[in-house]
């Protein structure tokens, strides 16, 4: 099935710059899709520290097992990806799949392959023949280029509309580092860890234990904030690579003074490509940013932006450019959180539309029309209880979503 | 909007039975629709006992409200029910509605306020125009009629396509005494109690605290395990009243064997009703029964079926008749309890699909295709960690409900 291009993807592919000590290779392993490549190979320079965040689906894939094995050593050389079989479900096969890829991988990239990271997106139940990976590595090895992200960032792709990358610098001490990622992930997004596969790559010298809690607190405030369809992956997998070719001092502590550039810049590439994700939601029309004020905690907060950003009467009142506001009433209300009606308030594109138990006198319907008809619906609630505050990010539920999902496998 | 009837509808409403001690009568208030009647009166002789469940929602309806407070008594002349305007996130002016409804209502039935219930269902955040309600019921209280129990259920209805009856008998001792109940629901449809507007009438003679636990406990084996949109409606309302005019000898105990005809009779009208919401869901094609077995706990097993009958991804493969068992195994793993991968088995229309963590040997997708094709879809899976059941019933994700709910207030 070709699908159209969201309307909402960004005007092109950012700039992918080399990243010091990471190179990429892919190519087309004729396992389902044809006439584009379905195989991503990529080797990282000894020493390459590694941290990753996986799906909390309790029937994770068999790559998610083995990247949560291997994870420890925080060493990474490799990275294989394969779109279009998820080889979930697929039980001791499935297991041998990774192994075999692993040990090809390591052979060609001379590692062990306990450095080598895999992921799978596609069907969940059916086997992977893996001697279709394996079969071009060999080929994608002798092909390993600095200058292949664009390509990668597409070879992983399934049912999404467009390549997503990000891309920032941060300094690390008195060194210019670069970060720069990719993501796909379309349907079966919902935030419980990382909803989609994701990679990023930085030339930063950074010990993994640091990075692992860099990335994990940048997830939480980035793809963890994202939902498409409140259908969590089996395969969900964020890696976060760092070469250390930079040269930069090592920070000793995640509160190292040095870090503070580094961290901003890693949560803008990650929530550029949150963003991204949402905005390639299946069928999207419309980018959603749901934004949630005083509730009891952060995480309350987050809970009601996401039941909010879920619930199929929200989007699709927005797919319609019906500003049903009290739809929104009703998602705060069934997300399990304490919001007090009688006082809370809610603003549509900025227009204050509902205060204290009831609509606002100045609320005239016509003012948030404009709004309703654009392509970026904000959303903001304060429910009135506290200080915590959260967002979350989604898209419309459109006709489109159906037509994608009623007809995925045939 | 005029919506096709559901192709699950049930043949023809069933035969409404006169119940002893209840009286109906409905008509056009003119607040929304033209051309149907949408406001319900129905009146209970004296001595009538009352028992409800109400939403879980925390943006309850003002009439939501002012049956949790009259419930206390047990008590029940009159009820009152309106279909178009929800009456919710409407301040002080919605609470003033229910005040004067209900005076209006009880001075006609030579009653207190206090014993008149009130339901409304309808658009969130619009002010009832309470005189539009006021005005008819005078005459509404002089064509009251034991009969009319059919135009009751019809008057209702919002977006639903077909009016939802259900009837039975019991013995109460030595006393034959019948049950008779009406639903409406269609979207904003999940269980978090009761997910829909129900009233169900009996002429047993059941003292209220008895009432109550019946109704409690099949509630939870009925309506909680409906969900349409996984969309928890802030007007979710069952009652049941019971008149005591078939003069059987009140039960000093919900453990009293005299009531266990009576219970099982309850739940079947309250299954018959709840299904019948399920077979109405807002584009329904296809009736989906959810069974798991297996589970830590029946409360586990609860939360795992409703996660898979929530599933936009499994609802929208049902919609395209596509065996697309991955899917289930995705909402498995996402409903955050404890299922065994490796051990877990999954079968549809009683066909073995997986065990022992991957696909069935035996599995062939044209065996399963037949059943995909039918208007009944089951789905039975065992999780393979305990002892725990449940169940739960949904329809299929359709272009119908983008349809209907893009379009709902237009």
């Amino acid at each position: 099935m070709a699908l159209k291009k969201s309307p909402l993807a960004p005007e092109a592919f950012p700039d992918f710059p080399e990243i010091r000590g990471v190179r990429f290779a892919s190519g087309n392993s004729g396992m389902r899709y044809k006439g584009r490549d379905d195989v991503l190979l990529a080797e990282f320079d000894p020493g390459t520290t590694v941290a990753g965040v996986f799906t909390k689906n309790a029937m994770p894939g068999a790559p998610v097992d083995w990247g949560r094995e291997i994870l420890p050593s925080g060493q990474a050389r490799g990275l294989v990806v394969n779109a279009g079989i998820a080889n979930v479900f697929t039980g001791a096969a499935g297991r041998k799949t990774v192994e075999d890829t692993a040990a090809a991988a390591a052979q060609l990239l001379n590692a062990s392959p306990e450095q080598i990271y895999i992921a799978s997106t596609g069907v969940i139940g059916e086997r992977v023949p893996t001697e279709k990976i394996t079969n071009i590595l060999p080929r994608l090895a002798e092909d390993l280029s600095v200058d292949a992200g664009e390509a990668a960032a597409n070879c992983i792709l399934t049912t999404d509309t467009f390549a997503k990358g990000a891309v920032a610098t941060a300094k690390v001490g008195d060194k210019m580092v670069t970060i720069a990622g990719f993501a796909k992930g379309s349907g079966m997004i919902a935030p419980d860890m990382a909803t989609m596969l994701s990679f990023i790559f930085t030339d930063a010298a950074i010990p993994a234990l640091i990075l692992q809690q860099l990335l994990s607190e940048a997830n939480e405030k980035s793809f963890n904030c994202v939902t498409v369809d409140s259908d969590t992956s089996t395969s969900d997998t964020v890696l976060l690579f760092a070469t250390g070719r930079a040269e930069n001092e090592p920070p000793v502590a995640n509160t190292d003074d040095s870090l503070a550039d580094f961290k901003h810049a890693l949560l803008g590439v990650m929530t550029d490509l949150a963003k991204q994700v949402a905005k390639d939601g299946e069928g999207a029309s419309k980018f959603i940013a749901v934004k949630v004020t005083g509730a009891e905690s952060d995480s309350a907060a987050k809970t009601i932006a996401l039941a909010i950003a879920n619930s199929p009467l929200v989007k699709t009142a927005i797919a319609g450019e019906d500003a049903n506001w009290g739809r929104i009433i009703m998602a705060v209300g069934k997300s399990g959180e304490k919001a007090d009606r009688d006082r809370m308030s809610l603003k549509i594109g900025g227009i204050l539309i509902a205060e204290d138990g009831s609509r606002a006198m100045s609320y005239r319907e016509e003012d948030v029309m404009p709004h309703m008809k654009g392509q970026e619906i904000d959303i903001e609630v304060n429910v009135a209880v506290g200080g915590g505050s959260s967002f979350a990010w989604t898209c419309d539920l459109t006709h489109g979503y159906i037509e994608i999902n009623a007809d995925y496998r045939s």
